[in-house]
């Protein structure tokens, strides 16, 4: 999708978020006049670029003013402790489920439910039940996983933050136990905001039940010329994607991307997202989506 | 006050609300790069504008793209209308007080509580009870007003938004009838997002209790060099400024200023505001401010 004017202040305020953790306070002004003067260029191309885009060059902007290369890497280890133990509750229930169907379904809002909580407000307590029952009872606006297709099947998952990845792992175990998928997890290439990165994946033990690779580059979503040889062959070799949260799909679909079907899942976190799917705000989503013709063509003129 | 980091995206997503509301869809982005462009521009000056300069000055840029000169007309009188509901209730409790120090607290806190609730929310239903629990209850981290200084004064009582002025008609009828006051009060000289203009001053029945008079131009808070001379003479010669609101508080201590105290009324609604007056984000604060030898030589200067 493409950025609409609401993005603009939503990028902009994320990058504020990076300014007040990571700039000394005399360069502030100058590092977000940067951010905003980079967001307004950029958004001023034609065809207007995808939201991802204005918030990784954001971000970019800023962190060249940043003394700190990682300022969110203390909330994010936080976020993952307190993921895992939440997964490891979790787990329990999930072994409890027979139908693959079912066990599917709910190890996705895991997944996807682990996206929505601010596992990174320092002191902000969630209440285990809450979290199981917000999981048990996750109702879909879209859903188009089934076991059937992804049995066996070689599998990229696509991470999107931290914390949320331990809640991912739960997803994971089940294509890889149950639906003997050959999973390969790609977190992002570099630290950007709370997104997940290596040290992430191993935090949560990701690394232990399936190789782990990076995108390439540090960025919110996939933009296909900053990624990786070693990225772009696995994406090509897979049978599907399996992407979490908004940056993802808001990139994937304007991207060059080799012919594999992509399962995003979200919850639909803001208007225009959920605008573009055609669903309510707040809801979750697992949606399969095919890459077009142009995009297939155009992966092949930058990968050979 | 002078405009943070935070600010930038916080005046570009009020731009956005007015973007949305009143800008035909073509001309939705280059009316959004118009202010983001504008905005970066004002942030750039030394000394940094206040908070309202960027504010105002992003509403009127977004609105020359826009075919509605009142945008926010339908929600103000709605929100007129509701608030006034509740105004009627909360007058006889109102009535029981004996204590005039209790009296203009409770009602201070009905004005304060009034800007807080978002009656211009579509669809969104308040409950009356709650409304006057919170009134009833709500606390002070600052309360300067006291009935003996107020007491047959000369008040020019500044307002803030739509709505919120038929709670603060609660608190003029305390000082006109509760400690004889001479009551001026001023609303915004245009219309500018959901602020209180003449026509929400008449929808609400203040201009039966008291004179109405507008400062001039329509902008967020109060700007010296945009004020009409009739404001500018009402403000030289009222004894007490009550001032309504976050953007008067943002913009009137950095102003050229009449030799007259200000009460600043407002709940601290962000971090930045909240740091400026040393209290928590969610506080009540009813603040005392004398003009500096400054301000007044400024005043001076520009007010013959």
């Amino acid at each position: 999708m493409r950025a609409v004017p609401r993005c603009v202040p939503c990028v902009l305020e994320i990058a504020v978020n990076t300014v007040e953790r990571a700039v000394p306070e005399d360069r502030q002004k100058e590092a977000i006049l940067a951010a905003t003067e980079r967001v307004s260029e950029l958004y001023r191309m034609e065809p207007t670029p995808q939201p991802p885009r204005l918030g990784t060059e954001a971000q970019r902007t800023v962190m060249k003013y940043s003394e700190d290369p990682d300022p969110y890497r203390e909330e994010k280890r936080r976020a993952n402790e307190r993921a895992a133990a939440v997964a490891r509750e979790l787990e329990s229930d999930l072994e409890n489920i027979e139908d693959p169907e079912e066990l599917l379904k709910r190890a996705a809002a895991a997944a996807i439910v682990g996206n929505t909580i601010d596992f990174a407000v320092a002191g902000h307590e969630f209440d285990l039940d809450e979290l199981r029952e917000e999981i048990s009872s996750a109702e879909f606006a879209v859903f188009d996983l089934k076991p059937e297709d992804l049995r066996g099947a070689r599998v990229l998952y696509l991470c999107d933050n931290a914390g949320e990845i331990a809640l991912d792992k739960l997803l994971i175990e089940v294509l890889v136990e149950e639906l003997e998928c050959d999973v390969v997890v790609a977190v992002r290439g570099g630290p950007i905001v709370n997104d997940a990165t290596r040290e992430d994946a191993e935090q949560v033990g990701i690394t232990e039940i399936c190789d782990v690779i990076d995108t390439g580059a540090e960025m919110l979503g996939l933009l296909a010329t900053e990624v990786s040889e070693e990225f772009a062959e696995e994406l090509s070799s897979a049978d599907v994607v399996i992407s979490k949260g908004q940056g993802n799909f808001e990139s994937i679909p304007e991207e060059p991307f080799p012919d594999v079907p992509v399962y995003f899942l979200l919850r639909a976190k803001c208007e225009p997202v959920a605008e573009e799917l055609g669903v309510e705000v707040g809801s979750n989503v697992a949606l399969r989506w095919e890459p077009e013709d142009e995009n297939v063509r155009r992966w092949r003129e930058i990968v050979r």
